[in-house]
């Protein structure tokens, strides 16, 4: 079956960014929110975002008319998934509104629609048993905003069939994302996990007084963060094995990297002064920049970068 | 004292890349290193970067041949360091090796001249002690090419002037780098630290057979990666708050946080399975593409980055 009609249950950040990438893409957007505000306010955003992606050059083939006119703003959850091929539930992350949600959509969208969870955290397995087809269930977690950065982890629970996961991975590719797919479950999936494993010993180097959280920050940026966008850390340390790749960089690198690993912080709780001295460095690090200043800057450099990286 | 002339010594990887680096910015340099060999091979490699940098469009206001004119080869360490008002000292990582070297230049130099190590994870305090001048000895770590990556850590040893740290922080700021100091002196400095947090997490998720070495790849470079070029943790998650910012990030997202925190790996010596899963996945990774084609795709995009990111 074909995915040409797209439900998005959830209208805030997460669905209104879905929204207007599906609908730049050429399907058919119905949006639906358990907040009738919610969701007038998600099409809106929707269409600002249509908008703003032709500022930037993203918006090919079409215009913004065009692609603005394919949404729509349901008034029920049943019209919203009524004959669409994919729903992407993009509600807030909870177990008990997520299967609530799962309940409704299993019941009113066709059973060959497949039925995908934005969810950063929550795991598939509970959500699906409440439905009777929870083999075309699935997390199918963006990376914000989902309308600019290519990544998508694809999660299966328990029950979830491989070929939906397969059919998603093609769907996503397609379109010009970055589909990842994990083989079992874990909490914050990929991307989150390594995030917070790096963020973990950010707070620690500012909590122990070695740097500033600019300082620290730039560390990041202009350094490993450069090559990071370019391929992922194994890659980069296979090249820096040089011509021996990753066995000769394990052989030779292991006993300094040994001694770091002894040394990184290991605690599970924010330690209670790291929040006073994040909140006080940043607002040095920011300066006269507002918050807005900060946003535009950081997608108008994600935009030339992702055209660089992606469209050669 | 203003830097006019500086020594190179030790010329691998990182003191060719420091030569070529340091002749394209104006600066005659003069290499040296304890094997001829090394020394001769080291200025051919400076050659040929200075080359690559014209061909990337990252040479400015000169010709090539002016850049690389400014580069000698000297005979002995105290001709390499002769009226030279910086040395970049780029040797073997071994404490005997550097105090050695350290002991000859404190000898050699000009007592006014700075004598910064780029040593990746060694600390300064016992390579000092063995000079009469520790006050200008100091750590300056680049990032891996030097001569593309802007990120240059400084680290003091127990003995180093403050003065001697700030004046080196003006220096590389005005060649266009983006120097950061540590307080105090960690094995790792920060960058190796962050990403060797991160390299953990990696490995474990291959290891446990969540995911293959390509899609955690993918997951950094598609996802995290992308916006760590941008800026860093701190403020990607500053900004992630919401107008709360980081205070607000921290309330929201603390209870998901310290799940994802309890359930990282935690290892200090790499799992003995690991190599073999990794240099396999690489493998895959890598499909028909060499190390060369891998390489140049990386420096290649990385130039482009640099000039969206660093040229504004």
């Amino acid at each position: 079956m074909q995915i040409e009609s797209i439900g998005i249950i959830g209208t805030g950040v997460i669905g209104s960014s879905w929204a207007a990438f599906y609908a730049s893409k050429g399907f058919r957007v119905k949006m639906w929110d358990v907040d009738a505000t919610v969701g007038q306010n998600g099409q809106q955003q929707a269409v600002d975002t249509i908008k703003l992606l032709q500022t930037q050059g993203m918006l090919s083939g079409d215009t913004v008319q065009e692609s603005i006119s394919r949404i729509k703003v349901a008034g029920a959850l049943e019209q919203a998934v009524e004959n669409v091929q994919l729903v992407q539930e993009s509600v807030a992350e909870n177990y008990e509104i997520k299967q609530q949600v799962f309940k409704a959509l299993d019941a009113h969208t066709d059973p060959a629609a497949i039925l995908a969870s934005s969810s950063s955290g929550l795991l598939m397995t509970p959500i699906q048993q409440v439905t009777n087809h929870p083999g075309r269930c699935l997390i199918a977690h963006p990376f914000n905003p989902p309308h600019l950065i290519p990544l998508v982890e694809l999660v299966p629970g328990d029950e979830t069939d491989e070929q939906a996961i397969s059919k998603m991975k093609i769907f996503y590719e397609g379109l010009g994302k970055v589909p990842v797919v994990l083989k079992k479950a874990v909490p914050g999936h990929l991307a989150n996990r390594l995030a917070m494993a790096l963020w973990r010993e950010a707070v620690d180097l500012v909590a122990n007084g070695i740097a500033s959280v600019e300082d620290v920050d730039k560390a990041v940026s202009a350094g490993p963060g450069l090559r990071w966008a370019v391929m992922g850390p194994h890659m980069i340390y296979h090249l820096g094995g040089g011509p021996g790749g990753m066995d000769h960089f394990i052989d030779h690198f292991a006993p300094a990297v040994k001694v770091w690993w002894e040394s990184l912080a290991s605690w599970t709780s924010l330690p209670p002064e790291a929040k006073n001295l994040l909140v006080g460095g940043l607002k040095e690090e920011m300066g006269e920049r507002t918050m807005a200043d900060m946003n535009r800057m950081r997608d108008e450099k994600l935009v030339k970068m992702l055209k660089i990286l992606f469209e050669d």
